[in-house]
């Protein structure tokens, strides 16, 4: 198998980093690995894990001469991390994140300096799990899933061919759309199912969670996700998710309406509406 | 093997009578297992599915002679099904159900006229799917799961063991609880979550919905439901889901604030009490 990539920089080494490290590896698709992270601590389990084929805690080092480099580090470090890796990329490189919420990242990527060739492309692989670090990744994580690609007018076709070359080499399916879109359809998707599993926890009192059953754990799984990095994807996509609540909060309040008032077939009209869309989604 | 019952009859062959009756069946515990059904039609894939040895449409013939009878038609029926049964069990019979609530079926069971030592016991096993039918019943629905029994002060010992005998022999473990924390209970961690997921995809749009992973059809799974069964439970447990709405809208509007005014470190502190609730759950 030829490698499709000379040499790839991964940047974090959590999860998605990590399952995208090991499964550009295992696929073949680059003939070096690199994983950047913020301490070496961080890096020896990838390490030990088979994970990359060089590690580094040196940004600069690592970035240098990738043709393509994946930052998969928490979402309010992204900004940053574009600006500091931007003056060492390769001519030509590739530079894309997997960030949860793409308004920052594509902003700072946009107010980069143009120099030799290098592209931003934002990038969101719709994978993840309730557990975290490099322990929890996945070659095959990416398998399956829809990887969204939100490159503006400015984007090279060039650059959006790469990173879509990247996430259908991982297995995923990929699709554009505009920041705005992304950013509105994963608050009402993503971003709002976890704040309402969160919350329909955070609402419940010990005696009834003492009666939990499968239907409990299964609409609250993602309520065990990490509330650092749920946090800091609140606040990113603060402005889409307020106006996610907003839309949730008025269905809410309509359907309390309806039982005060004892309208249980216009409920149900509207439960049987909410019970076809979601059947379609399998 | 010993039979434990000479005779059981279950009313109701859907999902979960249908899984009843044929784990009774499967696991030798009735020497014959009695469906009763509304119509012909109901009945014949109970038969083609050996999910009885007797079937019938008329509930008085199908009570009569059973030791233990168990109540599995949809939740609004129920009161109206112990008044029609209660006249026709046989002396020292068990009457009891599966419904969702227990607040009106114990409530019309406590106004039948005391007789022959005939009993009645509320229960609920926290089993379920979001498909319904004997088609989609399955003997082993009940293994590893709690059900739930709501005896009053008034009900006999020997009626509890019965109920609570029949529900081990399939595979749960039996608590029992007052019908007030019952049903307060399982509208938190049962009626609330449904009302949520149906809320969750009622409130999103088709550009959204569009990108759905897996984050959101777990959330969602149980949207998926039949929408008459549940808009039948919301409105039979519509005070204390009431109550749960209340507490959960709180919690809502609680963090929409704390988003609103950038108390960010606040609300991770608040995901993280949930996030180490729900954890605890498994």
């Amino acid at each position: 198998m030829t490698a499709r990539w000379e040499r790839v920089t991964v940047v974090g080494p959590g999860l998605i980093g990590g399952s995208v490290a090991r499964a550009l590896r295992r696929r073949g698709l680059a003939r070096r690995v690199v994983v950047v992270g913020r301490s070496e601590g961080g890096l020896a389990p990838v390490r030990a894990g088979g994970g990359a084929d060089e590690t580094t805690t040196d940004l600069a080092a690592g970035v240098r001469g990738a043709a393509l480099v994946v930052l998969c580090a928490p979402l309010g470090s992204l900004p940053g991390l574009v600006r500091a890796a931007w003056p060492h990329l390769a001519r030509g490189a590739v530079l894309t994140d997997a960030g949860s919420v793409k308004r920052e990242v594509v902003a700072a990527a946009a107010a980069c300096p143009a120099r030799d060739g290098a592209a931003f492309v934002g990038g969101h692989p719709m994978a993840g799990s309730e557990r975290s670090g490099f322990g929890a990744s996945d070659p095959d994580l990416f398998e399956g899933r829809l990887a969204l690609l939100t490159p503006t007018a400015e984007t090279p076709e060039r650059a959006v061919a790469e990173v879509t070359s990247l996430w259908e080499g991982l297995g995923s399916q990929v699709r554009c759309l505009s920041v705005e879109a992304h950013d509105r359809g994963v608050a009402q998707i993503s971003h709002l199912p976890h704040l309402a599993a969160f919350a329909l926890v955070a609402a419940a009192d010990g005696e009834a969670l003492a009666l939990a059953s499968r239907g409990f754990t299964d609409t609250t799984r993602i309520a065990a996700s990490p509330e650092a990095l749920w946090a800091d994807i609140f606040r990113g996509n603060r402005v889409a998710l307020l106006e996610a609540l907003g839309r949730y909060e008025a269905v809410l309040a309509r359907w309390r309406e309806r039982f005060e008032r004892g309208e249980w077939s216009a409920l149900e009209a509207e439960l049987a509406r909410a019970r076809e869309i979601r059947e379609k989604l399998g």
